[in-house]
């Protein structure tokens, strides 16, 4: 047994989410990964199940998902579950290893519709992915009124520096405008 | 039905937390509060249960005990499961809110034997707790191998300026003996 005070914490993607995605799918490129997660972002949003933020987790070569999350702080209750922290818990799940880089696995990266907040960089980092891919900005997502939190440039050359390859701005008009619709329609802002 | 690619993620405390704490007791002083998770952090490392780093979550005035977290990295395959991380997902699960700083609620702390990693600071921001309390630095954990990622003076600036105190140093020199046994018995230092 363990401790009940502990317990009960749920970590899980919407239902609508398995049947969304096409698993089977390869993506190649990296405006194909990011229109994904832009995808699951949008519909997040459209189901009122989070969050305009989606992320997903790919083997880089291959082009194969691993396993995607869409922003789930309101529906699950907990602040963490970024898109991101979920993407990358699912694939450590998968995988059966707390590193995505262990010797012998494919390398793997992470694509996330935003510029990932303070939180999510260092979820990034311990991660064991060996590249970040991001499409809308922090000032994107500050424009709307949420919080990234203390990132700073040298926050991706500390990245970086670790050997994880930064990429950031893809389709960032798009994923953009995804942010800005959502800020219009008065979508819930739940930075404390 | 959830997404089964992100089901089974399992967030909770080792078996033997439930009854080391004594979930009754008031510990008004920040020195008894950094002693608990200290205490943690040693028998998280004893049981071999994970690494040496321990958080608790109090209501600052009463010096209620609302949740804990030991590092569980390795123990649950999921690099984001820092002692810090599943002592705040705990206290909002328990309090059924993603914030802990919601209306209504009595102000909440989080108490940790390290200075937080660059991820669970940004989780900390999230949490809405109001008041960080620390006890060995970073220099000490990246004394015996531990990287905190990109944490700078203006991290915690960041924080302080928006209203979470941050106190550093509470117990430190019995905090880092614990990380220093830690590296001197060789434990597993698990970051990618």
């Amino acid at each position: 047994m363990s401790d009940p005070r502990a317990s009960g914490i749920v970590v899980a993607n919407p239902p609508w989410v398995e049947e969304f995605v096409d698993w089977e799918s390869r993506l190649p490129a990296p405006e194909d990964r990011m229109r994904l997660v832009i995808a699951l972002a949008r519909e997040n949003v459209a189901r009122r199940t989070g969050g305009p933020f989606g992320a997903a987790v790919f083997e880089v070569e291959s082009g194969a998902i691993v396993s995607v999350g869409v922003n789930s702080v309101v529906r699950l209750g907990n602040s963490a579950l970024h898109a991101e922290v979920i993407a990358l818990m699912a694939a450590q799940r998968r995988l059966g290893s707390f590193t995505l880089g262990a010797p012998g696995l494919p390398r793997h990266e992470i694509v996330s519709s935003c510029d990932p907040c303070a939180m999510c960089l260092g979820a990034v980092l311990w991660s064991g992915v060996k590249r970040l891919v991001c499409g809308a900005s922090h000032e994107d997502a500050r424009r709307i009124g949420f919080d990234e939190g203390p990132v700073f440039p040298s926050s991706y050359l500390y990245l970086e520096e670790r050997g994880i390859v930064v990429v950031r701005g893809v389709l960032r008009d798009e994923a953009r405008a995804l942010l800005d619709l959502y800020g219009a329609l008065g979508g819930p802002i739940y930075s404390p």
